[in-house]
């Protein structure tokens, strides 16, 4: 959900005060039409608020596919028409906000059928390391391509790390942090971020309702799993650290039931053409 | 030039209603220590703004290399110290922060590298093809790395692309083009995209100030560079599309004046490792 | 964490364009000193952010007590000293601030008091019918009471309510609803409410972590615990509905683990009283 | 006066990312209908931000009664239809809306009847002891109860306390201080706030425009009224402290012009209840 | 009162991606040192503010004369000392706030002596008229003149002007009019503006507090002020319309207790010169 | 492009909490139309929010003259009708933004028209000496005009000023200073502030594109046009300080490209006459 003054702050940012060069040709007032096109195959998102974007500059605006909606090289995503004062006051904003939002949806995706072929059930939730400020935009994308927020901040989860336990009094255990945890926060799960397969296999036995690994491979994650296996209480085993679109299916088939990643944030752009055209009859 | 209150926007965006997992395990007044470091080599950016996040979470910080810097595998960027409450609230969000900007950074840092060996006096600079809404964070990064912003946003440059000149009326000519913008906006340069190696002659005779090409290889830029070189009002000649390191320095022997990228905006996060510890003594 | 924007924004809610009487009485600048102090035991809240208001309006200060403590009638809360202006400016305001919060402290704390009365290990937690808007001060202010947030809001956690089971196809089981939910939000704990002493137990034997009972008596509840005490896998029991310090102690008692409230939102504020005099010397 | 951007914020609060629990049970796209419903007599206040902010949620909106309104247990306030994702986003931050506002207009309304009974003209004026921040959602509720705003802030009114007077110079005598409250805001009135009834007299014999007093009972605020009836200037008489709808008609009939509240603030919230239903037809 | 939020705002509007020039010339580093001064006699306003502006810039600043002082020509205002950068951030955004707020407050200086010339209790008030969104600067400026805001807006004061009685019913009178908004505004003065001589008499036999005359002459107001004179009830005179420096002094003298004017707002700003330097010693 | 948010901003700077007037006198309801007219010739700026400001107050609304239109007294601006509270809610803020842009653009105009009588190619220009923070309503002001903007800020051009110069190291040429702008800002043109006729040749000499001189007068202005016109490459000529309607011609007429002025934004308003009648028909 996106407010018309957060968009419109977006289209500030580029167009504070006129855009000279539509102005100094003198071609504000021609009636135009645009299309945005997709140049490869993609999976879409931000669509909704590329559109809103446009309304908001002016145009009428027809979508052609939702957020969530994985297209074809070619495939129109949405057309607008209005005087072209209109239409190049939010054109490149809505293009960029499609392409970058479009590429981290389209690696979400990727990641989410890797780790479904490696095992159905498997599921990748995407962390909080997305650019600082603009969690939103984040989470909408890589929900438009079939991914999970993993943690949406220190507020509403419980993850322990290295972090924290190198400050614990010593002789805390892992059991002591599990109570004290579930004291504080009786709603939530407890994950635990655990160093190695022993480690792991420790945090399970003490109640962990989740047990994240790092940057462990998939054999050892196998491992892990295997043990889990024979526990009464089983927790969720989630994979971290470099999980990506040529891993995830080796680690979903190692028996990981989460796989935690962030390398949709970052992933290339996709391109989206913008054809531009007079729109006089 | 971020207000604090900017900053505490982001940290209330990971941490809107305190730290569950801190306060859970009962450490939030242990006093602590925590030192980033980069894993490998990177240019920093953001390194200011990651040390007043942390001050506004109740840290003293020590600054140890300023954005801009280069620095090798394993070099300390900053430490902090307070009770862990503190240092737990941010540790994360300035970590993001400076792998991300680090990321960006280091990216441009590469190409214009890259340019400086193909052509002393060439320069990078960095589209408005950022995340929109994040303007002045994907500036400040790239102009760590030594590259500088191309065009603010349509307020204050002047760049005629294709979409424009799809909607002059038949028989505008260039030469009409760049007088009516010289009229408009007579203090800014006028630049023109040209879609051939004829059509950028053509814009050059115009007049224009800058002639931007789109997608041509080095070959045909170095053709360009030559016709221009006989003219008696040389414009400048900017070289855009797919633009990286691998091809920067390509570019910039063929004669390119301008490298104009977005390039560094999509660079992965360069890894930044956080080492906590108890300050106890 | 409440930016100095935040505060500002309300001392100037209250004193937008100076404080006439003040100014026109012609005591602006008489040097003065102020003592806030309870006027009847009470748990404190939001002393900190009374505090750096009054420092926004130019008072040194000094704080006798943290929030979350729990002090006697006639206790010193804090104490400001500066020109009068200064302190006629702020001190309303952080005196209604400390009423309210410290009326939703108090409320919260007799809850938590009375529920460990009744069984030690039962938690309160409070409910999201704040006054929208003002979320991080509600739970600020219940939390100094000892009480935890219930759910922040739709985002980060996941309970099922009558208005959600209406709206399912018939047929679909609560079997098939946690399994659905589980798939959607592995990481989070699948909460129910149950209309009935049956529904409870349904919802138990059907997996769900936690099962909330809305508006049911002690009596109900402790059939409830009884029932999930003979449970492989027990779930929590959440009381919600009416609880408020009277009868929080008997629904401990009955065997909930969690006692769901709104009440200390709509607590009465606690008296503070503030003592001005001027500070001569 | 509430833009879209506040209302947007506030259900932001509630659900930043997304509602998981009616995702997850993959029921978003049901149509459906709700109905708000008076659980119990209430005078109604918010009801057309309510209505607005399930507009902004997506949902089409029947309003039954405005805000001012009192209406019988059982009578619907509003009803709504959408999908049942865009009811559920909106439907708890509405009723929690509609509660709280409507228990303080219904509050408001009570001492408000209560007053005339005792007298007339005597009228009903709120403080600005509401909770910081959210003065215009105070104010708005109590004026749909037919209270007044007693002073909106140190910026607009002129109101002398005790803890004026202690810094005043020794020998500044009331009349002084009118007198340069006058010249200082002429336009505004002088109201002065007196601790016994002798000094109420005083400040009347000086020339205030209105006196207020202090937790005095009704009957020295007859004795007060009395007195201030053989003067050639009557001031305006107010009382405050305690006033609520159990004291408003006997401090009417004692005399007092003004009852100055906050009760209404601290009123609990009137249930209302919500039907959601399927609306397949 | 304005937050360093809001001066940062400013800042960035003047400076949002970096100072090109500076940066561009390698000066930004250099230590300097800068003094605003006064070009001719001013009356200051905003003078906090600005030096304010300047240490969010980094300057360490001096602050020679407060809003408020009235300062000959040449009289150094503030002193700043940092980084070129620094300074050259802040300095023009800094002079305009001095040059700007100085014409009003000087403006506001002139027309309030001129008026107190004329008659020594005679008040200048400053209308509304400022421009839309700046009303904390607007009153600050022409505070620090003397004069004093008239109407905070229309929810702190009641002001009847024919545009309300042209939508009275026909044969309501004065009268009613006035008993109406005692009753809804028991603690406001009642003010309303008169078209005649006549009618501003009958206004005052009807009760008004305050009664208005716009774009009469001074001879007009003369003639109201004897009429006035002899009321038992003496309402306040107030003269709008086109008052100034020039004819202030024969309104006042002509009886008016108070002179409405917007003039102030519309003053030519007062030059302020900024010498800078270098600060290599 | 001005956001609802905005516009609704400042609607409550004026009305935060109801218009007691209008409701005091109980007309809120009463159907009315209210008409807005130029009292004397002026060209018109704002009109579009003038427009939806009162359209966000309720109001339908019929725009007679688009900004940039100049229309003779008693011109109708625009016109709306609504129940008198919607149109009281905004009509003062309406008209104060329709009389403050008016005189900004009506004077931008007459200047323009003077510069185009002196040179038809001569440019009106306007400095950021506006009132800070509100660059985005002086420069759709100064353009309704038909002057543009000078610079925007500091981000976005290059200026050298003497307040630069004396911080270069000794010996630093001019060339030297053009020659570091352009690495830094290729894109830009290079401007430079001369403080006389031999700085100005100087610096036309080493390359500036744009040369500023400020306060001389048209004489000295002519010499260096003629100075310039024997150059091979002739920068443009700017004209800067005290320009205004008055002198606009003679130095149009001396051979400046540019003049530079802040004239236009202290302009005096231009009265706009608001008519109100019912509209019971």
């Amino acid at each position: 959900m996106f407010s018309d003054e957060e968009l419109i702050r977006i289209l500030l940012e580029d167009c504070p005060y006129g855009d000279i060069t539509t102005h100094g040709l003198g071609i504000g007032d021609v009636p135009a039409r645009m299309r945005f096109a997709a140049r490869a195959p993609m999976t879409l998102a931000g669509v909704e608020q590329a559109a809103r974007l446009l309304e908001l500059c002016g145009a009428g605006v027809r979508m052609h596919a939702p957020s969530g909606a994985s297209v074809e090289a070619g495939a129109t995503i949405l057309e607008a028409s209005a005087a072209a004062a209109s239409l190049h006051r939010g054109y490149k904003t809505a293009q960029t906000l499609l392409e970058i939002l479009g590429g981290v949806a389209s690696a979400a995706r990727a990641i989410v059928q890797a780790a479904r072929e490696g095992a159905p059930a498997c599921r990748v939730v995407c962390t909080r390391k997305h650019v600082p400020g603009i969690k939103r935009w984040a989470l909408l994308a890589i929900e438009a391509g079939g991914a999970i927020p993993h943690r949406l901040g220190l507020s509403d989860s419980v993850l322990v790390f290295e972090q924290h336990r190198v400050l614990l009094d010593a002789g805390v255990t892992i059991d002591a942090c599990i109570e004290r945890l579930r004291a504080r926060a009786p709603e939530r799960r407890v994950s635990i971020e655990a160093e190695s397969v022993e480690e792991a296999i420790a945090c399970a036995r003490a109640g962990a309702d989740v047990v994240q690994v790092d940057k462990l491979d998939p054999a050892h994650v196998e491992r892990i799993a295997q043990a889990f296996a024979s526990l009464r209480q089983r927790p969720l085993l989630a994979a971290a650290g470099g999980i990506d679109e040529r891993n995830a299916a080796a680690y979903a088939r190692a028996g990981a039931d989460l796989l935690v990643t962030s390398a949709p944030y970052y992933a290339r752009p996709r391109d989206v053409r913008v054809e531009m055209r007079r729109d006089d009859a």
